[in-house]
């Protein structure tokens, strides 16, 4: 195939987002309005978002601070309104109900009837006071649905689970007539009850306010993926979002994978919104203190990179959490982007040159879209809720990673960070996401890894996905369980066929072995399985099923190459199992700690190249186009990214955006 | 002493395990049976156990499957029964009630009034169902009894404490007038329910099959011993027996270890049962996934050193958990013999290869008794209460191993390991369970090793012991307390004349320090005393009592041994200590990670040596006797072991079986 | 200033103790007195006591043993008291009331109504009953008050809070007009609650015997510092006193600090008690066998230091815990200073040592007090509240130490170290014990380290510290927080123009980082602080204010020095940074490990060195003084300290006393 059918296939079909054109990405900001405020604090920090180039801010709407002493006075949020609208910034206006304590995170589900009463009067009397003011841009229903699969223990919320377990019995048996013993309950009336009940506070809103935008943004994305069903949110959203802060969410990655992290939940989100369009809703802006696991405080090289990662990943905009910090309690004087006097710092100042960058290559911006990869690595959210079902022993062995919770989630970011260091960016999403039904899905490949609880209804997608001409990569312990944690593999496995193989064996062995998987030896964490493949033992299972095929390696081999520093072998077997055509942009070589984002608009393809690594690298670019202008480029202190026809060379830390035609 | 002396008095008095000659061991394992296996499977599982040269088949009669439309229905089992039958299966059955969550250990007490009717309701119909079945050997009482010191906060359970506190009134004073600060309430009362629960329902089984064996497995027996009153359970028991799972039990130990373990394991119910025949109920038979604690899949070479502790140690019979795997929930596709779709596994085939070798064997094997050991270590179970209710600080910090819980028994079987790594096999029991009573002690040896709380009931026991010939071992804190948590060298220690000298001093230093004790250098772990022997300080007292010795080293010599890996320099120690009589066989010199156990048949002795190290070994074994033919041999793949006359070389992991005549 | 005038100034007026001429320090020990003891146990441990030197002891008076058939018996105890008097030893009685549990730790608090009246109806007796008994010393009112800031959850406990919340209401706004999000309610009461409880048994007592002293003995000082407002106890106590046990308490150190520990544990009651007396009340004596949680047994040379350090730093007695061992329980055999037989130990010898060290020179401590230091380190109660308060996230991460609960002291206690280690012992004390009212602070310098949280009030009394010519020295995130845990920095920060600059950026850096602080490399934990000092940005502001400089750096230091054993620097930048003027006894070079302290007793200064490390120091000691006698010196066995001039060298572990004149 050569370079121009490439391009022309390209522009005919891969590029298929599915939006309109569009607005240019946005960069913006929280600003956290609270008594005690001057009014010269607040015109000044809007008249500085105004100076960095920022179109949107965030508004955390406290229902405390409504409270006058004859009803709701909004007049603390009145005045941020009317000065946002004199800078030319739009709101995001969180909804923020009361509750006891006024946690960091807040209000999720009301407390009991009498709540849910104050949470709705307030709603409506704020929807009713703003939906007419010019600078309200959009209303964001709650703020970061998610409970990582706790319930709340609470009338309101324990009223609804006893009712729906009215209308959901318990299975006696499974369809092949064994017990049932594990139900997943909890798990599954989460999972409708976010969506329920986001969707009641969105009929409500839209019942006053029938013009803005409504949004949310979900969090913790690595856990609590396993109960948002984005789908059925497309719903009643205009756009979806993510609260992206790697102290307090990226635990499962040591910091210079925090880039990759990003991505990854830039996918997620991307793959959960759709058709819609999607914002990083919350991006970590500066320093913690206290607060958050992970603490510290993101240099402008990072701030950077997580931007351009969501612009590469096709984010409609980026808003940082906070523009100024909160003033009193746990968080005061913590996240900030201005400095501790609310003036300019490092980090502000790469926001600035990043929202310029895009402001002065508009008519780029305007119609780009992110590539879409032909590449899919998929999680299924039964496996994150079987992984935490089972847990048990100790918890910190660092041997038995694999096992604990976040095995799952691991295993799959495994494989994406081994195709994203070969500049060969996968699309990540969940299983109930994907187009499984396409008529021909040549040149399609989806990775299947660590997903060790897929239940039986995609089974019959998966069959349809190969015999259409689909590459199935299946890696590590896969399909174990079905939806009630049968012993798939024990009852006659129904994908026998299409993979060629059943699973025989699976052979546990705490921490890392390296063992010869199909010829090559690999690192294999903690399990390694083998195949019957037509009465053959083997560690790894090629096969041909109608139209396509299916790579199916049963052991750990993604996060034993991650922990035993080996990604690059392991992105060699990647690309060879799913033998993906040339990409218009990639890396000519595996490189730790790359990345690689394209957007394209019209004939014009935007590269994001970012060096996570701590060292600085060559990389050499693998295309066929030819190198236009540079859009953005960011290096440390003293440093700085250079080019060399195709090659460019960036520092540690560096990000470097072009133009290529 | 000659080696034709030793021989006789070997055949006249050493051997002397109590028991008639009985049936040859057998191998068997569980079949698990559920709803929703097909009558295929379920024939087929027998036929191969059969294949397997296996005689005997556990199966966990659930109550839940036992519900039919119209009152009890076996129909599920009785399938079982009758394929054992047609295949020469015994079957032990195991009585197991239904509870909520039906829980992978099962059963323990009833929960109330209520539940106890069920309860008994279903035993006697499932007991005078199955009673006439030709298949069945065994009932099983409950699955392993026992919960850690833990007592159910339940109705049932509940009401017997208070009932049992009534009829023993906490006592005020000491003897010594001290007032009573400890009371070991929950120990004491546990220690006698678990029996008593047990007792009622043997005798609830008996009064409707006065014919059939009766069994019970204890398992986690490092932690359990504590609750468990064997020479108790003798008068309603056939038999005793193990759940011997490393991954579940032996977490105290490293995996290098785990065969030692076992050994120990082996020793305590053998000790417990007495002049009862005694089993290896479930023996880890395959892979865990997210089950068990220290999750791994034993080799077959595991397995094969496994089985062959146990028939060297006399087991009746080992069961392996489980032939074929549950087919739903938690433990799906997990612990089984065969491979996940049941067929056989290099697992298998290693317990088949056992199997035949005991069957074409059987006139050795019908005979064959083990070697009594004039060695014992003894574990007090109330040093095991005092060192739970003490546990307080940081329990992750190496440096204070000895005084974590686990402590005692690592203790006592550092000492263990240090003789059955020179080839002399010691006892392993409780306290209690010691015949104290014999007018002859010479040549026999007792060693108390960390045993921090020590009855005063016993010190008569031990003045006679020592008195009548006997040698006394006594290490690290041992004696500190007695069952009032006295402070006992404070008081006047009581048996200062038999022991030579009083502990003066205890100094407590965290880690291992390397200490002249007794004019060798020794790493000593924690605590070092120091001895007042007639006003001298020493380290190491060696004093003569009666026609007996004691040599008393109040320092943690052997978990610092252990830990230091000097156990060599340890085993040397002891054994000059003991100075036990030389045996019919043993090794030549020390030898790490290797054991012997010996089995007497007549005028052939049958040697069982296991390789658990890292590296090949060659032994020498140290006999008058003439090597004849081996048994059994298993080496990993591609290795194998070698004979050289009196020397045999075993590649790490090997186990072979020998004659001696 | 030379050398005549230095001296001249400290006869003046540096040393001001504020105490009267007074008795000589004395050395003692508990007396654990229970049931079941002998007359000839007693009188024995009495006799013991007096040939050691000792002048007194403590007995802790059980309740329990006082109950007799008709009402009170203290007979167990009248025994005790009359052997004390018989052999000149005075007692400390501990009143200590029954409580279920009867605890290791005793009472606190009555747990309801009930239970306070018998609580008083027993100290009422107790006190009437031994009021007059020639022996009585002291009352000691409870033993170890302070919860670790966890209010009982109990009747009496909550009836008390409620009522205080009452009088207590919330402030809605700070001054500032910011919400309050942080209240510390249950801090501000705790701290009330302690000193009224205390209070009223004080009152109790007094009521029935007005003549003997009234003591209480605080205990885990680096934790419990929070709750303790030592100023307003000394209005009813005669003496104030700690418990120091630093297998219990010093757990924020390792082993080889616990020296440094002791001194800081000593300054801190020093700087508590003020005018009034204090005592080391408690001084761990002996062996841990399961109790504390830092287990080990003290050596000679660790007592030796311990005591000379309370010596050194003011103390008017020492009293070991314990002579005995309690005979029963949790505790039994332990922490005793004689052997398990009662009999002398190496450390009752260097108990001995120590009080004949000190009778023999009576003319010299009778007079001897310590010489008050230039430079106060200060820790801010309310810095322990914030950070305990924002404790999150994975609290083994060592990364995070700072952030951690300690990381306040620890910060504090660098300091101390880095002064110490150079022979310029400094003040430590609670903010809120310091005269800030002094007309002329030249040669005086305060140091605030780590200290997250100062309240407001405290502004002005630090800006006229300076401006009457005090240095200030401010590390880390000193002041970050107001008391309503205000972003301080984020709201003009009122001391900017006596500091200099306001704190612009915190950059959170997990770990330490070598980085140019103010010229020189430093490593810095966590934490770096940017400044901007008049539009400059820094990592250190020097700044003259009024008479009076500050230097601050915002940024860990103290716990970076600490963590990565480079005291040395930190110690040349404190001392360069707070110029304090010469001593009259100091080192001429910094050493790792050593201490002195400093007693001025009329023309006679008694130096008290001692190290702490691991390898033997020549010590030279600088001054204008010359050496005399040596009163005491302690080296392990069959190592001595060595004297040449003012050159000492000290083995590993020495302590030596000199006089100088």
């Amino acid at each position: 195939m050569n370079a121009k059918r490439i391009f022309l296939s390209i522009l005919l079909g891969m590029v298929s987002i599915g939006m309109e054109a569009r607005d240019i990405p946005f960069i913006g900001a929280q600003i956290f309005i609270e008594p005690g405020q001057t009014d010269s604090d607040v015109s000044g920090w809007f008249r500085t978002m105004k100076d960095c180039g920022m179109k949107a801010c965030r508004i955390r709407m406290f229902e405390s601070y409504c409270h006058g002493k004859d009803g709701w006075d909004f007049s603390l949020f009145d005045r941020a309104f009317d000065y946002a609208h004199e800078n030319g910034i739009g709101v995001f206006a969180t909804i923020f109900p009361d509750m006891e304590g006024n946690g960091i995170g807040g209000f999720k589900f009301p407390v009991d009837a009498a709540h849910e009463k104050t949470v709705n009067a307030f709603t409506d009397a704020l929807v009713a006071h703003f939906k007419d003011h010019p600078a309200l841009k959009a209303w964001v229903l709650i703020n970061e649905p998610g409970v990582e699969g706790v319930l709340p223990d609470e009338p309101f919320t324990n009223a609804r689970f006893e009712e729906w377990k009215k209308s959901h019995p318990h299975k006696t048996f499974t369809p092949e007539g064994y017990p049932v013993l594990v139900h997943f309950d909890t798990e599954r009336f989460l999972l409708e009850y976010n969506t329920d009940y986001l969707a009641s506070v969105a009929r409500r809103v839209r019942a006053i306010d029938p013009a803005h935008q409504i949004h949310v943004n979900n969090h913790q994305i690595f856990r609590n993926a396993a109960e948002y069903d984005f789908p059925a949110w497309r719903e009643f959203l205009s756009s979806l979002g993510a609260s992206a802060h790697p102290s307090w969410h990226f635990g499962y990655f040591p910091r210079e994978r925090y880039n990759l992290a990003m991505a990854a939940n830039c996918d997620i989100i991307r793959s959960g919104a759709g058709p819609i369009p999607w914002l990083i809703t919350e991006l970590q802006a500066g320093n913690n203190t206290y607060s958050a696991f992970n603490a510290f405080c993101p240099t402008p090289e990072e701030l950077a990179q997580w931007m351009w990662t969501g612009i590469g990943e096709g984010a409609g905009g980026v808003i940082f959490w906070t523009l100024n910090p909160r003033g009193v309690g746990g968080e005061a004087g913590e996240w900030a982007l201005l400095n501790m006097q609310g003036g300019v710092s490092a980090r502000s100042e790469v926001a600035r040159k990043t929202a310029l960058a895009i402001s002065s290559n508009a008519d780029i911006f305007a119609n780009a879209m992110p590539l879409e990869s032909p590449v899919s690595i998929l999680y299924a959210r039964e496996s994150l809720w079987a992984e935490k079902q089972v847990q048990l022993g100790d918890l910190t062995d660092s041997d038995y990673e694999g096992r604990h919770e976040g095995g799952v989630m691991k295993s799959a970011v495994a494989m994406y960070q081994a195709l994203m260091e070969h500049g060969l960016k996968p699309q990540f999403g969940e299983m109930g996401e994907y187009d499984w039904t396409r008529e021909d899905n040549s040149g399609k490949a989806v990775i299947i890894s660590g997903q060790v609880c897929i239940p039986r209804h995609y089974y019959a997608s998966l069959r349809s996905f190969v015999e259409k001409g689909g590459t199935l990569l299946v890696e590590g312990l896969s399909f174990f369980y079905d939806e009630y944690m049968s012993d798939v593999f024990g009852h006659g496995f129904p994908l026998s066929d299409v993979f060629g193989a059943t699973l025989e064996e699976v052979f546990c062995s705490p921490g890392d072995q390296k063992i010869d998987v199909g010829g090559r030896k690999m690192w294999v964490h903690l399990w390694e399985g083998i195949l019957n493949a037509d009465g053959r033992k083997t560690r790894r299972a090629d096969h041909a099923y109608g139209r396509g095929r299916v790579v199916w390696i049963p052991s750990m081999i993604g996060l034993g190459a991650v922990r035993k520093g080996a990604v690059k072998k392991l992105s060699a077997i990647i690309r060879d199992a799913i033998r993906v055509e040339e990409q218009p942009l990639s890396f000519s070589r595996y490189g730790k700690g790359l990345s690689l984002q394209v957007l394209c608009s019209g004939k014009t393809f935007v590269s994001v190249v970012s060096n996570s690594g701590h060292q600085g690298k060559v990389v050499r670019i693998k295309t066929g186009l030819r190198r236009g202008k540079t859009i953005f480029s960011q290096a440390p202190d003293g440093k700085r990214c250079r080019h060399f026809g195709k090659y460019v060379f960036l520092p540690a830390g560096a990000t470097v955006v072009d133009c290529w035609e």
